[in-house]
């Protein structure tokens, strides 16, 4: 059980020589996954060492282009690497088309399976699940339609306490998996052995929340609480909370009280605007409201274990 | 009478850490002009000084991914930087329709005027003409329909040799515009003064042909020769030559080849596969054939006064 987070992108607006668009590289319980795709990512993996054929999921925040252009290039480049299994693309609806006549023009549709997942609803819904992980969406509240993602694992059954269960004799193979399930066990003699003295937690379940971009959305709380790592974007600094509310972004203080108001462990903030010279200054704002933020930036890797 | 080519990447298939697809930025007698555009040409563009504002014409070859998939995210730079004038895009049939598709999903439609002139001729046409320069088609021959384009300025009328005029009194300004044009003058005495002896050469009009992709196409020679300058393709070493023929590329023998049969002053090839690990063995390939040869680098730039 443990999320490891790789920062590729996480500047707003254009692309620049030290800064990239927003994009995310997550391992979580085993999983692959790439959040957003702004133009140049598939340079940003290739620098910070992501397998190309891990990720089998893609999931798309909106359709601005700092977030998806550079997914026909990695849906590209997949062709020429000769991928062959499927890959799912998740994201707002307009994904599809607009991707696949980018490939068709270039005569160069791929011969591996994209499986497009488009995501219209304004609820949030559960969008992937596996033995391992749970996605689902959060819905964001952007100039156009926008979903940040919520990364569970799915828990662990409970562990054997091998040493306490030697000592009751009676107790055998059989009864492991009711164990596991948490159930307590009843002995011949009517005693009930309770399930916590037969096992130990299992390790806890993790999760991760991606928000990008939106506004001040004080209604995503209950979707996100409790997360271990929450990125929520900061694209201006409180100096310019009319062009953050003119253009359906965040500030540094707004993205900390949602951080703080969720209960989260950790805030990740970036998508900071070209206007600020340095990001230092998005971090110490944040700080005053919630006590441990970082600061997204190329490369940086971040872990829950 | 100058030009100056900027490379700003030049590398075929995939953006890597430091390969960059094909992208030129081409000044030439005060127009400046855009050549393809990979994924990540805008970053290239900051990183080489290449001034946005004064980009008014884009010139795309064909529509493979590593020559077009920066376009939109230009376009939409531009919108970002609130530019105002018109901008001309060139291309194969099909560009403003997959351009315009992206730029409408994203709700960032630009506020500026972008005129796309579509092309879809066989043959050498003219597409662009100022007082300046002219800019015609070089059919190609590759997967898709594909154009190289030739540079040309124009040439600028003859120079007054105001030492030798101002010899004859009989001479004044109203011939100046004659004389300019080529044409002879006759006194009143009925000599002829001949127009070398009143004029001096104009400085001698360039041209620049880029030639990407295409598989050896010798017919083009007539449209290209005696250029001072021509960037032609070299995806592979004579080695694979089969899969230069499958793919329909070029190796460096055949750029060379169609640089010595065209005449030209020098010959810069680039669009290396990225099979090869480094590109010394093109340039020595190139050089058993033709003299002139440049490798193409990102940063690089050929001038010719």
């Amino acid at each position: 059980m443990s999320i490891h987070l790789t920062i590729l992108g996480c500047h707003s607006a254009t692309p620049r020589v030290n800064a990239h668009p927003t994009s995310q590289y997550l391992e979580i319980n085993n999983n692959h996954f790439l959040i957003d795709c702004g133009e140049g990512t598939q340079r940003q993996m290739r620098k910070y060492k992501v397998g190309f054929s891990k990720i089998n999921h893609i999931f798309i925040s909106h359709l601005h282009g700092d977030h998806f252009y550079g997914l026909v290039g990695l849906l590209s480049t997949y062709g020429i690497l000769s991928r062959e299994k499927d890959l799912h693309v998740y994201g707002p609806k307009g994904i599809k088309e607009v991707t696949l006549l980018q490939l068709k023009v270039s005569k160069s549709h791929a011969k591996y399976p994209i499986i497009f997942h488009e995501l219209s609803s304004k609820e949030s819904e559960l969008i992937f699940e596996d033995e391992k992980v749970l996605v689902r969406t959060i819905p964001l509240n952007h100039r156009v339609y926008t979903n940040g993602y919520l990364f569970t694992e799915k828990e662990k059954p409970r562990k054997l306490n091998m040493l306490n269960i030697s000592g009751y004799q009676e107790i055998d193979k059989a009864d492991y998996l009711n164990i596991k399930a948490g159930k307590d066990i009843v002995l011949s003699t009517g005693e009930i052995i309770s399930n916590s003295e037969l096992t130990i937690d299992p390790p806890k379940a993790k999760s991760y929340a991606f928000c990008s971009d939106t506004s001040y959305k004080p209604d995503i709380i209950p979707i996100i609480e409790n997360s271990d790592l929450l990125y929520h974007e900061a694209t201006f600094l409180s100096d310019r909370e009319d062009l953050a509310r003119k253009t359906k972004h965040s500030t540094s203080i707004q993205a900390a009280q949602i951080a703080k108001d969720s209960n989260v462990k950790k805030l990740i903030i970036g998508h900071y605007s070209g206007r600020y010279k340095e990001i230092s200054s998005f971090k110490k704002e944040a700080e005053t409201v919630f006590k441990n933020v970082e600061l997204a930036e190329p490369g940086k890797v971040f872990s829950v274990n």
